[in-house]
């Protein structure tokens, strides 16, 4: 199988310089740059000594014309805002692109505007982008040319949810996500929640009910209202969900707990053969029933981990969800996305397990 | 003022030390015995060097009897079940006695069974026994000698939804309680979940649905529904939660976040204020604006930190609350009941600020 | 008693803030101002929300005249070089400076260019200064209205060989220090180091044989060579010693392990005997014989536990440490430098018992 | 390339574990059977859910005639003193044996009698085991049919320290090691000190000077005294050390310290060339001199990164070495090993980069 040259822009965050270590690991790929505004000169590996010995490249600054002479594809690992003229020019020459902003996800640019502060730019190109979850969006990822990579959260709060919802089996208004993230989630500046001693034996929610990943669950769960069900689609309600996020001291990995009212009687048997039947042949779905999903347990993988239990007494369905932010919930899946617009084999270069403990 | 002996039965585990560090430094309390089947007849300081120079006793087995003769108050932090005998015992002694167990706080000798799955030993007491948050049974608590003190993960709960369900704002079967502890809640003893290679880097949610603290939850936040409306109490439904605790990598703290789905509008500033009457002139509540509750605000005192946030777009109040497990929700409350159990100022031995980091 | 007033400049580090909350508890001291420049009019419970409810003061800028014009006693807790000045205007002023930078520890003004790279503002100042370790420098202390409190690191490492170097035991040329920190040691300003993903699960040397600490170990140690022995004091070699500090992911404690080749054969017993004697009626000095010191048995506390190990195949007496760094290590042993020099008991304020788990 | 059909003993535990998740990715390894007497009949998946989906296998109980049918290659991931005969077992059997274990280190059965208090069963085999260092033991390793796999603190020291003692450059018996663990390397069986609140925000050195990895740290040193000096050998002394172990609260990773006392003048450029030269050409060995050795650069990695410092001002050599004590001290090392014996590139499975952070 030939290989693809691939550019990593924003490689020099935790989410960008994930991507280099697991495309250095890809059979198919061949790394050919990596870019850094602040870091712009220095060795990859003077910023990442971990990666002394295996990536020999240095940062240089963004040139998104000269990246794309040199890159058959284009990870971008910008803040959100910042991509959408790299995209703009990466689709325009010809280039297969995977945006892990959020700039591309929301397919409505008033909603983006809301949330971000921003008009977006080329509001024309928001139509091209698919929503880079393989699991419900495999086969318009396979024939897109921009994939708009999901966020941490959305990613697992979306995947614990779709059954539940495709299925219309819980109150669309009844949703409560309570997600909690390692502190790598928040970037690499130090700032002051952040420093050490603020971060460790500590634990805050933020921006209650207002974080920016709450359009796209809304939009996607909202896409799946009664898809599996008999029901007319235009009789059901769009979702609406409240959200909290957590920092959590330990490093990696997000653990996403979501309560929703179930509508009627449920039984667990049947939930459980549900969700195996909805992710029936997924490759990084795992559904635990022994234990529970933890970040423990995918730390270093590309896995999504998800249990489903049910309080009757109480009325509510719970599901849990574990991934690695910096993979399933950002790298990982970024490289699965590439994987199927380019038709390899969806795991090539994921197989790793996760370290442990 | 006369200072009054007590004994403090289950001292080695980490609420019974916690008990004993806090009483040491109380300017009325004379220590007289402490006990522990696993370590009788070691010094304290050697199975607690922290308390080396400080306290010197040493661990007896607990012989109820033997015990009352040499204490005005007891306090017990024994396993739930346990309890009942020695309560038994303290109070035929006419001692006045501190229950850290579950075992006094359930009404309903029926819920006790059907939660700890015994019957209990002496149902003909627990009328005698007060819940023992001094927020919302002070007075019931100045005139008993059985104090009922709260479970840490009710303590938090309770106090930050008491204000919304007095005042009849949400609705009762809404309720969502997502709560998280530090690893020190689940005591002294060790086992898999709690070896620091399993529990460090991890986070899991466990017993969903299922832990025993929710009795007393539902219990406690039945009785105020409504209280402080105009509404006629029989027509208001009882209040359950959906309640999952999880295990967060921090030695110490709670922090809940609980949803509840308003009724009709609400305005963020009217919430306030009415939290800010609620709890006027409590000494250890403290209403925040600006921060946001953390455990680490309170790790090593008696506060509960609590904030109010309103969703209004999705239609949720969600408050935040942090506690020191051992403190506010176990030792530290119990002492604030002695307290107002003896006439003593309700804060003696409790003002010591909170260590940070 | 009568109280004292007191100040804090530069309270907006841990170890000010750290000074402000055990300060807060003295039963003799009113604390009257606490200065920062970054947040000056900021509600000190804004900064630090732990001390909400306890302090009521607000942030002012440094103005030392003003300063000294409401206080008996200063504590400086500014940054090293930045304590010359306003140690120079409370003296003039005719107050008690307590100074927690190296600005006035080292006798030989030449040593602090040498180590600091600056000169002395006021070299005449510094005979005036007493090293504030009050297990070896008590009267001094009590005389003087200029103390100069110990270093974190100095403090464990010099009170853990003292007896040794007193005794004439070990090689003065042979001894190694291999000390490891919390990160709060590193202040409050946020930075890549002590960003929480760089820090945690991570464990790194640092300034090896640089940091400057080491002249303050060298001239204490020096000063107590062969004090305790026949030898004539002119015969014996200056201390030198090899000294590693680490950074280590908890938020406070020093533990600090040294190494010294013994001279001729030793025996643990009397090693030992030695060490109680030297530190007999030491009300913070805990000389641990069963258990290990370990920074936890001393977190919130303002004890520097001790323990002495001989690895006679080796050839080697290796002394293990602990202490808190921001109480024993700093603010703890300042207020008992302060009390010295007030006449109140040493221990005043400073009773409590550390805090566990 | 054909495939080896590989088996692994004492599977349940951290290191067996981590050999299972390696050997799992290793092209031309088949891994026919896992053994474990307390989970015997369990699911490996069961006991490390983050293998689901990787590992179909089951543990089984030990029986080493019966394992060494289904295998070509054993590694024996047991306690200390329980490899033994199924080393006798399997040499027997004609199979290549990997031993993590200490019972083949020493190559004095009187040595090992004196620190594991046990005759050794198989002295006769300990002249056909090779201590699996492969940057010392290349040539041998290749050959053997037994490797003796170190001890994680060893690996780390004896890769630290052996160009100056090959070299003649440090005084042999000056030599201090002062060594920090993750909780991992104390295994997966929980006790008192790794529980997890005891054992976070904690810090302690134990066995010091009686460690049992000492013998083979002063073997292996001991066996390069002089080796690329002109001195004849039989004028050096045996290397003694000084060695105390740390617990440290992270979950992998081992940082090694080690102070020795120069030999005459040295200068820090000649002593890295020095180091460049002895490592020359090995995969596994980074020399850094930008950055410093962490644990955080290797977490997940087979590498043992090392730097150099010279303390001239105090006379003394500081060499700074970190390893993933789970892989370079451990399961790594021991498929570095089986590599080599079976011919494979020595790097085959094990090129994976660290995670971050």
């Amino acid at each position: 199988m030939t290989s693809v040259r691939v550019a990593v822009a924003g490689a020099s965050g935790y989410t960008g310089a994930e991507l280099v270590r697991l495309l250095s690991q890809h059979p198919h790929v061949q790394l050919t740059a990596v870019t850094s505004e602040k870091s712009a000169g220095a060795a990859i590996s003077a910023v990442y000594p971990h990666l002394q010995g295996i990536v020999p490249l240095s940062f240089e600054a963004l040139a998104p014309e000269a990246l794309t002479e040199r890159a058959d594809v284009l990870f971008l690992a910008l803040p959100h805002t910042k991509s959408m003229d790299p995209v703009a020019s990466g689709l325009k020459a010809g280039k297969r692109v995977v945006d892990l902003s959020a700039d591309f996800r929301l397919k409505d640019p008033g909603t983006y505007e809301t949330w971000y502060q921003t008009a977006h730019a080329h509001p024309q190109l928001i139509k091209d982008a698919v929503y880079g979850l393989p699991e419900l969006h495999r086969s318009a990822i396979k024939q897109t040319r921009l994939v708009a990579s999901p966020g941490c959260y959305p990613t697992a709060a979306i995947l614990q949810l779709a059954p539940l919802i495709a299925h219309g089996l819980v109150a669309a208004d009844s949703i409560v996500i309570d997600a909690k993230s390692g502190i790598s989630g928040a970037g690499r500046s130090p700032a002051l929640p952040y420093h050490f001693p603020e971060a460790h034996e500590s634990l805050e929610p933020y921006k209650i009910g207002q974080h920016r990943h709450i359009p796209e669950i809304e939009q996607e769960l909202t896409g799946l209202v009664g898809t599996r069900t008999q029901a007319t689609r235009g009789e059901v309600a769009p979702v609406t969900v409240a959200f909290t996020p957590h920092l959590v001291p330990m490093n990696r990995g997000i653990l996403s707990t979501a309560y929703a009212r179930m509508k009627g009687q449920l039984d667990i048997a049947e939930l459980r053969t549900l969700y195996r039947d909805f992710y029936k042949g997924e490759r990084f779905v795992r559904l635990l029933e022994g234990a529970m999903p933890n970040p423990r347990h995918v730390r270093g993988a590309n896995y999504c981990d998800i249990a489903v239990h049910l309080d009757r007494r109480a009325g509510w369905v719970v599901t849990v969800a574990a991934i690695d932010n910096l993979i399933k919930g950002a790298a990982g899946q970024a490289i699965q996305a590439m994987n199927l617009m380019l038709g390899y084999p969806e795991e090539t270069g994921l197989v790793a397990p996760g370290i442990y403990p």
